[in-house]
């Protein structure tokens, strides 16, 4: 590859593709992260986050993955025992983050494709006595969109002192989200995903009952430490010097997608139910009937094509997809919606496939 | 602020003044950070910051402040009994990163302004049962340069299974460091200081034996688990997302230092020099003699100014330094000497301080 040879067009569910005129922010000349510059920068991303989540609980920015927010949320809000619906590779990431943290972790597996319903974590929670639930809304892994909402409403009826801790990854910025309306105590995301931002950045929402809970959590460490953060957030500050350069790309994202919220959120929809419907013809789209993503298309290769040759044939056309993850990987394929590829790009992408589709029929 | 006014410039020690070209290269289009394009990358960064580090080991790059690279040094490599140098600020931050994280720290405290001295670390070791280390290079809170080559020579000679993990925040990239021809195992920076790049990222060049004591070490948690860092280093990739646009910059930068070590050095040197000379003739240099750090100068407030008064003026004239850390707030300043800042900025702003000390001399 040469130094400057134009990297593929990215139809992959995160890192995204991103316009020019967000990079552009990154441009800014630096601040001093204690100086009032960035205080007015604190102060908007604080507001804008907050409006992103519809919360009126504070939306934290972390300078990390959301990996990094996700340990956060245990070390913080997991007392002891903790109960993790695993449904594909991230979900069973959250139980791992639980159990090197030392927490005693309790695993629910449900079907890689299917989504975690309301009904079963009402019986799984009856089993032991747990302080936290973790959850992810949409699996990156599956492209499985769990019903949140009811989730919640189930754990907050079985006993009010249970947290629910939810990985909104490849969900906070791809489908409204209604922090404020439900009962979820962490609600986390990456910039990279849905957000359409470089990498680099978490942000989280946490209710005031986490944060009760973190007072009486022992070990939640130095960086990752809820209180501190919460301390420092109030004063629009970090306690740690953050990606000032990013948070600026974050500013300029946020007031996009709130100044049109209709706008951006259909977008992300149009696209997903394109590729749907040309899926469906073609292939079969593996979640379950109902329960689809709408950041990423999850398609199940009924047809045995070879991944690794698709994706071959599609970079020397300047764009890449996603593989099937881990024990998918050639059992299905993913099609990122997030980012800046409009809807047209979609069908670009999708004439791309089929020509794909084509040759492999003459051969 | 109006929205697009121009920030003052930077004489604080951290964040820093960055040319439009390093800025510029987080202008490049995302990529995948599973995609050949990233491995490219990876490999690049892998090579050059064993180059900066002058160290045959590995060093990592983590998405995070250099304060999540403490957090990652004392949760993976120590065991349980942690000896902490205390003579500022951030070695206090250090001592305190190994409380939160349940390790039985002992605290030794060095009078702020003084360097941490091999005879004081010899004694002090003799005093416990210690399996780890920590010291401050150079102490961003006083300016203050420790010996580390004598420290880690010391550590080493008391007992080999003691591990010294060492916070080079401001020191990496302001002076020559040859990691690998000393006994530290753990050799952390931020990428907002000498390197003079955006916040976000932090360098940690760590030995094999601190590699080898992770493995001995439970509840390394996830976000910083050094095992898992390593094994995907060794691919040239992170465990999770990292900041990639931030990386392009971190590159351009490694290749600009490594390309004049001398020159880049050397510079830093000179502006160290020309405003410690300034500060004795007019106030005190802070720190004792022969321990000055060379990516700041901390002077003491001699004369009794308002530093607050200071800086206001300053601002006025479109720069900024920073005022004593905490304790030391109205008792000291400091001129930080890393970024873009060349001899001549700095002549100009010691001009203005000479301004600002006339005006006062008037009233």
């Amino acid at each position: 590859m040469t130094e400057n040879s134009t990297p593929p067009r990215l139809f992959i569910p995160g890192p995204v593709e991103i316009e020019r005129e967000v990079l552009e922010e990154m441009q800014r000349p630096m601040i001093g992260h204690r100086a009032p510059e960035f205080s007015a920068l604190g102060e908007d991303l604080n507001r804008l986050a907050k409006g992103l989540f519809r919360s009126d609980d504070p939306v934290y920015i972390l300078t990390s993955s959301a990996t990094g927010a996700m340990e956060c949320s245990v070390r913080n809000c997991v007392r002891e025992k903790v109960l993790c619906f695993v449904n594909g590779a991230f979900s069973e990431r959250f139980f791992k983050i639980c159990q090197v943290n030392g927490k005693e972790a309790t695993r629910i597996d449900v079907d890689w494709g299917m989504a975690v319903k309301p009904g079963l974590v009402k019986e799984a929670l009856a089993g032991g006595d747990y302080d936290a639930v973790t959850i992810v809304h949409n699996e990156t892994s599956t492209g499985v969109l769990s019903p949140l909402e009811q989730i919640a409403e189930v754990v907050s009826e079985e006993r009010r002192e249970i947290l629910l801790l939810v990985d909104g990854v490849t969900s906070v910025g791809s489908i409204p989200i209604e922090f404020g309306k439900y009962p979820i105590d962490v609600l986390l995301t990456g910039s990279q995903k849905s957000l359409a931002l470089p990498p680099g950045l978490a942000l989280m929402a946490v209710s005031e009952r986490a944060r009760k809970r973190a007072e009486e959590v022992e070990s939640r460490g130095s960086y990752f430490d809820l209180l501190t953060i919460h301390n420092y957030w109030l004063k629009n500050q970090t306690p740690c010097t953050p990606a000032v350069s990013l948070m600026y790309a974050l500013r300029k994202r946020l007031e996009g997608i709130l100044a049109d919220e209709d706008g951006w959120y259909g977008a992300h929809l149009e696209r997903a139910e394109l590729t749907r419907s040309w899926a469906r013809e073609r292939f079969k789209v593996f979640p379950e009937e109902g329960y689809e993503s709408v950041s990423l298309t999850c398609i199940e290769n009924t047809r045995g094509i070879s991944i690794v040759d698709l994706n071959a044939f599609l970079r020397v056309h300047g764009v890449i997809i996603a593989n099937g993850y881990g024990i998918l990987r050639e059992k299905t394929f993913r099609i990122g919606h997030m980012g800046a590829n409009d809807v047209d790009q979609h069908r670009h992408l999708l004439a791309l496939l089929d020509r794909f589709l084509e040759g492999e029929r003459a051969n």
